[in-house]
């Protein structure tokens, strides 16, 4: 490939819903000939004038260019556009959110068709791409040396972190951390209904809240080291007896509030099933083995 | 009270736990005099080397201070420790762990009793107090006129974080915060599932989880904004529909790796209830309506 530091690198891009439309400003902007194509044509005309080449077919556009992004609704869609595509000697880049046992099935799929293939997990919004103060990035996994020779490009839209050649990691490093997401923001919708009825004002306690979750988000680093030694009372500071032993403050205030407990309960559930197991010293890493099917 | 920058407000402490031994090095360290008693006396005996006077019973700890300070294990055990104490015209500041209607019922109690009351709620770990540094602090509330005359005082184990007149506002505050650290430990437990039976270290998923859940955190800004509004679709970025739509991915990830979904389901059942509704352009705000009963 021809690539040196006036030339940027061409790229492919199939999918302009709000994603892929902001990941194809920030390659244009950056100066990468952009080949795009979308379902719905018009979508891929508004990108003309700021420099995008329009593909009249999916086929035309992966044959434009040798690295081919796509960046479609689902895993199924993928199969659909590239179905009539000749993949042969491509590199693939697979931005489209997936299981991991979809992302191993495509980069297999995609083998067969003679591509290499790299899987992508965006761990940001639209409004974050191009826009690295903000940190948004992609997890990658599949080809180690298909990442490095197209790690500054991909880089442009989003920083990058690549996370081992299962093409399935991307997207189980992706699901992990949004899981984990969610489970913070059923917390903190606890949290508000909590103060729901009270003369609280939300943006006294929204500071109160986003400081003590940024504190206490690192645990996670001994909840790691526990897991990896396999000894779950290593460095224990509130035992899960003592913390069991709370939990009635925690529904009888939910209670007195007014608050359902369903997004609280299910997890002093299992906190109080692992105390049952005999496990009193213990953190509260213990939990995670509940979760784990054997 | 004669108290200059050279004499240390005299303490009171009743309640030598991990946490009630935490505040009584600190005060001893500060040069506050101290007075101490616990149920179990060698708690206390072994304080005195560092200055602390140990009282006979709890009334003549009471007796000895104005300041009275209580950290005991839970709120009947203040009642029975108080019963036989005299706290005409006490300062009495309860930092024992209770719901918001024990601590309102404890500060009319204390009234009658002739004593002034402010509650407390620690956010700490007994290894945070007396440590600036990490930022651990208590909720007060109850008289502002009594948190004012002994911030100083208060100050020393721990920051402290004045959260209004209504007695029970400190523990509500307390038990907001520590529900919503849960939430998140549910979701970080949920990551760490994810991951159980891979070729994936915990400690390098560890520093993605704590960037990423510190990264989100300040969205409780946004959900209190729309709070504050009512208008739930106030600078959406992905909407209920859109994040409704996302939720199989999760679904069936965990199925795939083997992990239950109880963490995770009950926040996405909410998602759909209110979807459900007709909110579909709203942010995950309206899942807090849901939890409060009408």
């Amino acid at each position: 490939m021809a690539q040196n530091s006036v030339e940027k690198a061409p790229v492919t891009l199939l999918g302009l819903g709000a994603m892929g439309t902001a990941l194809a400003r920030t390659w244009l902007a950056g100066g990468h000939p952009l080949t795009v194509w979308n379902r719905t044509p018009a979508r891929a005309a508004a990108l003309s004038p700021e420099g995008a080449r329009v593909a009249d077919s999916a086929a035309a556009a992966v044959a434009a260019n040798t690295l081919v992004v796509v960046c479609l609704l689902d895993d199924a869609s993928v199969e659909e556009v590239l179905a009539g595509t000749d993949l042969a000697d491509k590199d693939l880049v697979n931005l489209t959110t997936s299981t991991p046992a979809q992302a191993r099935a495509r980069a297999e799929w995609a083998r067969e068709r003679g591509a290499r293939y790299l899987d992508g997990g965006i761990m940001a919004v639209p409004p974050m791409i191009g826009v690295p103060e903000i940190g948004g990035y992609v997890f990658y996994s599949g080809s180690r040396e298909l990442f490095e020779r197209h790690q500054q490009t991909l880089g442009v839209p989003a920083g990058t972190t690549y996370v081992g050649q299962d093409a399935g990691f991307a997207a189980l490093h992706d699901v992990a951390l949004l899981s984990a997401m969610y489970g913070m923001f059923a917390g903190a919708a606890h949290a508000f209904a909590l103060i729901r009825k009270e003369d609280i004002d939300p943006a006294s306690l929204a500071p109160l809240l986003a400081d003590w979750l940024v504190a206490m988000a690192p645990t996670v680093h001994q909840t790691a080291d526990q897991l990896r030694s396999g000894d779950y009372t290593k460095g224990v500071v509130s035992s899960l007896a003592m913390q069991v032993a709370g939990t009635p403050t925690f529904l009888d205030t939910a209670a007195q509030q007014g608050v359902s407990p369903e997004l609280l309960s299910p997890y002093f559930t299992l906190m109080r099933r692992r105390l049952a197991e005999g496990s009193a010293e213990e953190d509260l890493t213990g939990v995670i083995d509940l979760l784990v099917r054997k």
